[in-house]
């Protein structure tokens, strides 16, 4: 019998997939174990693959197989949801002709180029031409996928991130969250201060202690060693394939506390991909969502989960083991507040989980101004530090702390920032409802077993795979839409108690 | 301006060599880093490459591309060579049907698996019926490709592992061999027992310190770190790609002398890689001649230079400093009778210099008695053991130790064995030429320094990439052809001095 049109699209994706997978393995590798006369070699294996997958894509017969399974009436949901993910991926791909991705690609690579000088010398102006060269052309692939998607141009560049987020959404979580924030901030830093001082562990940490500490909580996380490594990269993060995932952390031997709870972040990330629905591997409808969803796994595990008192009471006496510590340093009490210490602060990748939203609003204020043309790309360093000053009542000494710190839109990453926030809502809103289905859930941690939460994780979250959307994830789970009370209650919670 | 015919057919060989590199990282990372779960996903990536570049390599329009830059005048030689292997490659790519080339996959990994149980239960006969299959396709596959090529079958069948291999020359060679070997390993075996006892260095060797010795001599031979790794697999292989060569090991805290020896054989394969000629990168003629030249490398570092006096008395100080040791068991001489060591025994992995080559003309025997009809795969085994008897004077206890013992005629390799013993007697005729052309290169070995070693062989053979074959690049470097007299005087002079 003939392969259905459906079934030969499945075919297709499977082999896409495997080539993307290959690819994945090869930027784990140049992260994490290549040498750097490497790159020119990498950049071309990337390159070509790339090519061929794009390729796959855009192939002449594909958009006729597409019509030919839409016209099946005999599909499953799954498949459906399937078909629905490869016919967006083909508008998508389709979108752009290749002068303009050729262009991009070079702009961004020029763009990031000039960032690595820009930013240590806070020269701003001196990055703005090639910004603004950047940014047309993300606006013009954005408004041609926001023609062919029925989206605005800045709601088309966020379904890059975010399948299904729209501005209009956002804007109202945050605005809640910024009308929120700031009091916030301030009634939390005037708790803190009536705190005794937090106690600092004192090291060294060798290297070699901090690697066994951090894989056997990621054991007892329930990531697979069978299924997935942990090594070391310049920036940590979580890559591989659902079957072979590679998460990376770097090593501070002077404080083993900040690569521990970055490693536990990346397994929840890990934690996702292995949870993935086995039955769909290699197909779109079996891959995780955007990346609100992959940062509330990390964030759920991370800042719900490793930074609370229940967790802390569990894995403080084998930090203390692990290092031969001993003193108040060590008690639960004193790692709970240490890992929960709120300051505001200038750098987004160092700030703490109450201030960290303000950093995300500002960036996404600003990429809306942009966008919309209400804010032209030379006052963006103004902007920025006005916006700082509002929403955390500080402003940086210069653009190196400012607009030049974070890399992505530099490199044409433009509706990217706010699916951090959306993602530490979600954890909450995930966490939250998870605790209310299963008392066991927080009980368990509290001595190292993970079982009831990831169980209910794989129910509710990773096993759906792209089946559903974000938002659709989050009804089924907890029963509503994303609702900026349940994070607010939980940082009311954990941070004026 | 149009590319011309040839110009897109180098664009096509750079992106084709592109995806083979990325397979290459994958395989070294599959050895090297991967987790065993990874193992169904890593098959799926890597059989995606390959239908890519099968694909890439039987384009309906190569035709008629080759025949058009055949057609062109202006081609220098080095074009024209290239422009001859990608002929040659076609040839190969498109003279199997795709129905064999899956029936050979699955038959060789059908008899590979059956293997993985029959030589530990040293039962031959279970194996046969897949054995049997395999043959039967190997046979048909090497039969179509020399109907192309204008081979007989088994000259076709060494195509695919040594470019311009004949078994003609072959049988001259190894006629000429076998007939002093018996004699000659009696002879050895005799000065040997005359010679006082060799004093084993006392470990234990920790893999760190035995990692850092590996380095620090691979250095010595010229190993680039910013364009390589050395890391750990189960079988240690050299991979990767030219520009980022990754070579493995295996360590035994008890004996730290057979790992060093393999790292540096390896290194002997990488400096061949590292050494191909830059401007022909990621094209055919760029690349490796076949399995004897790669082998006539690693085995001129590990055979000829560094189990050498010359070599030793350099390296033994280092050696004993690394791990602390004292005594006898670390003086030069007798490191030196130590990695000299000549004793028959049944399995060719483990065997010396003098022995080696006869385990290779028994199979390259038994192979091509296999092939012409003259001996019936059943009578495998106790052929086997008729040529041990006769070439190394002992039979094996079982076909454990006997024809089970390698993989390669059980995974479709036929016609793979000779090149060990070609690559063997290369290394001696081009080592015995660089010292007559360069006495500087002895001198400076016996001080660390490879410089000179290596100036020559980037000369000579590594800079040539497959501008030539592997006879001539003997024939331009030592001024004649494959002659096994060199390698028989340098076995005289080294173990019956």
């Amino acid at each position: 019998m003939n392969a259905t049109p459906y079934q030969q699209l499945e075919n297709r994706m499977a082999r896409l997939n495997a080539l993307n997978e290959a690819t994945e393995v090869l930027y784990w590798d140049m992260a994490a174990m290549m040498p750097s006369g490497g790159g020119e070699a990498r950049a071309e294996q990337l390159a070509a693959l790339n090519a061929v997958t794009h390729g796959m894509m855009t192939a002449a017969d594909l958009p006729d197989l597409l019509d030919a399974a839409e016209a099946d009436t005999s599909l499953g949901s799954w498949q459906q949801a399937n078909l629905a993910e490869i016919r967006h991926r083909w508008i998508k791909a389709t979108a752009l002709n290749e002068g303009l991705v050729e262009a991009l690609t070079k702009a961004s690579a020029a763009c990031e180029a000039k960032w690595r000088d820009a930013r240590p010398a806070a020269d701003f102006k001196s990055i703005l031409p090639q910004l603004s060269d950047l940014l047309d052309l993300v606006v013009e692939a954005g408004e041609a996928k926001a023609e062919k998607l029925g989206l605005s141009l800045h709601d088309a560049l966020l379904d890059d991130f975010e399948p299904g987020g729209r501005t209009a959404d956002i804007d109202t979580v945050f605005d809640d969250l910024s009308s929120f924030l700031p009091d916030f901030t301030q009634q939390v830093l005037d708790h803190q201060a009536s705190q005794p001082p937090i106690q600092i562990p004192e090291g060294p940490f060798p290297i070699d202690k901090q690697r066994e500490l951090g894989k056997r909580l990621m054991d007892v996380v329930g990531f697979d060693f069978g299924h997935g490594r942990l090594d070391v990269s310049l920036h940590p993060f979580c890559g591989g394939v659902p079957d072979d995932v590679r998460i990376t952390t770097r090593y501070d031997e002077t404080d083993f506390t900040s690569s521990l709870m970055g490693v536990l972040h990346e397994t929840g990330h890990a934690m996702y991909e292995m949870g993935l629905p086995k039955e769909w591997r290699g197909q779109p409808v079996g891959q995780s969502l955007g990346m609100s969803t992959h940062e509330s796994q990390s964030l759920l595990i991370e800042m719900q989960v490793c930074r609370s008192e229940a967790f802390l009471q569990f894995a403080a006496p084998i930090m203390r083991d692990t290092f031969g510590g001993s003193g108040p340093a060590w008690e639960p009490d004193n790692l709970l507040r240490l890992y929960t210490r709120v300051e505001p602060g200038f750098i987004r990748v160092d700030a703490d989980e109450v201030t960290y939203p303000s950093h995300i609003i500002l960036r996404y204020r600003l990429e809306k101004a942009i966008l919309s043309g209400d804010l032209a790309l030379a006052d963006l360093p103004g902007a920025w530090n006005d916006g700082m000053k509002e929403l955390l009542g500080i402003v940086p000494p210069s653009d190196r702390e400012g607009g030049l710190q974070d890399v992505h839109w530099y490199d044409g990453a433009w509706g990217y920032f706010p699916t951090y926030t959306l993602g530490a809502m979600t954890a909450a809103q995930l966490y939250d409802a998870a605790r209310r289905g299963d008392s066991n859930i927080e009980t368990s941690i509290a001595t190292g077993d993970f079982g009831p939460l990831m169980g209910w994780l794989r129910s509710n979250v990773h096993g759906k795979g792209r089946s559903v959307g974000p938002s659709q994830i989050l009804v089924e789970a907890t029963g509503r839409a994303l609702d900026p009370q349940v994070f607010k209650t939980h940082l009311s919670g954990r941070y004026l108690n």
